[in-house]
């Protein structure tokens, strides 16, 4: 797939951000088994693209999504016959969701208008979800006889805790930016016409400040060793990792341009120095432990 | 046992919404061996029972419970001889908690005044816990040289994060709704004669809203897949459950009441449409795995 | 090493308060690896003396500590030859988290201006962190082209929730004492002279009100059991201290003080009450499983 082969989302890059959006507007940007896809392929472009730095994640129009395309007066099922011979289909809103997981690159939601259900859970792996004054949210999947999705459960109480989880899932409500800004589910909350800009002024702040294999380690981490039982596994990579710094490029300019006062140039890329000593750095990119 | 045979405790269901309340007022609701059994007994029987959509937890008089019980002067030891010869004797406050975190009903708890010790770790596996402005809580036991039950160090932190946990459980001091609320114990807080009806209301409301099926599912996701080390478990049992989503009566109805803009009427019921394919779907009902 | 022979740190024990502060002020208490082996022998010899009940850790001057010492013009690397051939070498941070978290005694960290970098990771695995309206913080990594310690992935998520550790640890960025307090990074913020008297209030409180056993016992309980992916194995070492309470002389003192109002005095030390029954009972002191 191009780029610009895409029909359900926008891809395109400036200055080192690449913008991924939802673009079905007509319809609120209701999720789509293409929709999911055209996102994994897009996804995996910025992250294989050294240029890239920063992915926003937004919808055209006044919304995000409002979950799961309901024109076909239900749930798009047409991959069910060719799902239940496959032991390893991945449901739409996981194929986001896992993606993102998976990637070297941070990812920010930027959320005006509606984010509800598949709408919502695929923005639970981002690494920042900012939103707007006008913005609501819900995992109503109680609600309409279904299940949660895109590894919700796993999320969820990491960012908001038990109680907050417990209360959204098993009631189903709706509910606004204040409760979710308080709760700890956003970052942020801007005006709905400043939200696209508060996304990419971060972007561009990560951009300049910040080494890209830094930050491609410290998502891993998070991703791969704060849900584990004790701190042990985390000493370990972490003593691997500091145990070769002497020698690494990005260490050095990192401390000079502190000392100097001056804006960072790391040199590293991702794509050739991300850190051998990772436990899994001999895993294939984009796939799970 | 009979509901009616319950002595420590009373038990009563009223349009398909159980009330259990812990009933030794005169006591300030002390936790005793008796009412521990008793409450494991009634809660299984209300998740038995289809016609039980929620469960409301609360207390007879001002106090939820003062915890266990030491009107003779100390903790209850009867059971000590028979439990040191059994390798899975369960503690009092566990019997309610770990019951409370196998169902397939929600729970509420209702909480007016004391909630302390075991008079508290009993309400961390509920789905909701609404107090009072009154309320006064504490993980009291390194005051009182003994150990926190109920498999509260397991709950608590997930509650309301490592820092508070850590605070309550080291100090063991006693704090009050404000300070419980923000820090995110409690669902909500309500003036002491209206919690019990807040309850209620939010029972009726669930019961009204959400499909049987779609909350025990939910339920058992989070008590057994946001505690792991990775979402990538819980990606498996969403594309197991969403695979089989063409032919599921419930969710065909939530779709549908939901484009007529009608309230719902979902045909599942928890005893016979739990679906085939959580990996726990073999595991005898009330075991852990 | 006895106390007298720290270089970088100073160790006092007054009134079964141990405070040990870091002691370079005309660094900001730059972090070195001589402080790293100083703090853990430090903290390991508070920890073997039943006459300490709680340490406080603290820094000399108006900053706790600004991380790594850089006063070389980068960081020291002195161990990196003999850590290449060292399987398990501790990288500096950790060397003081991973003893803290280990411990038996509780560690209550006072915090004055900057806490950044290693000078904030040591802190994670403390039982409270009081800080100073004065104080600033930050998980500066990825701006300086270096990876997080400490076991920082693992504990910060579990303090503030991923929302909060995501943007903390990808964007680099400071962030003051009131930001840290929202979002539970902190137990209290304080004029800046008076933290380190709030933090020997708060020792001196745990020293007269609780039992040093039962502390200890709930330290090593959230540390063990919290970062399971079930409350099951919590529910098994919950009933196996409680089966054997009817002839726990602390606990006999704890009711019995309560009943009498009046304050307690539990007879129970750690060195030597320590339940047999805990599952890592057998695993040497200091060791992780």
């Amino acid at each position: 797939m191009a780029a610009t082969d895409y029909d359900d989302i926008t891809y395109e890059v400036c200055e080192q951000i690449a913008t991924i959006r939802l673009n079905r507007p007509e319809a609120r940007n209701g999720y789509t088994l293409r929709m999911s896809d055209e996102l994994e392929d897009a996804l995996q472009r910025a992250d294989r693209d050294d240029d890239v730095r920063v992915v926003v994640l937004t919808g055209a129009g006044g919304d995000f999504s409002v979950g799961a395309d309901l024109s076909g007066g239900g749930f798009d099922v047409s991959e069910a016959d060719e799902a239940s011979g496959q032991e390893h289909w991945q449901e739409p809103a996981g194929r986001c969701s896992r993606t993102i997981h998976l990637m070297n690159t941070p990812v920010i939601a930027a959320i005006r208008g509606a984010a509800v259900g598949g709408g919502l859970t695929i923005t639970l792996s981002c690494d920042f979800r900012l939103a707007a004054t006008d913005s609501r949210f819900g995992f109503v999947f109680a609600r309409r006889g279904i299940y949660p999705e895109g590894a919700s459960v796993w999320y969820l109480p990491r960012l908001v805790g038990v109680t907050k989880a417990s209360d959204w899932m098993i009631s189903g409500r709706v509910f606004g930016a204040d409760e979710a800004l308080a709760s700890g589910l956003l970052t942020s909350v801007h005006e709905p016409h400043e939200v696209e800009e508060a996304a990419h002024a971060l972007a561009r702040d990560i951009r300049d400040t910040t080494a890209p294999v830094s930050v491609a380690v410290i998502r891993a981490m998070l991703a791969r060793l704060s849900g584990g039982s004790s701190p042990f596994p985390a000493h370990e990579v972490d003593s691997a990792l500091i145990r070769n710094l002497a020698t690494n490029a990005d260490a050095i300019e990192g401390v000079r341009s502190f000392l100097e006062k001056r804006p960072p140039t790391f040199p590293g890329t991702v794509s050739r120095d991300l850190p051998s000593s990772l436990p899994w750095a001999d895993q294939p990119t984009h796939t799970p432990d």
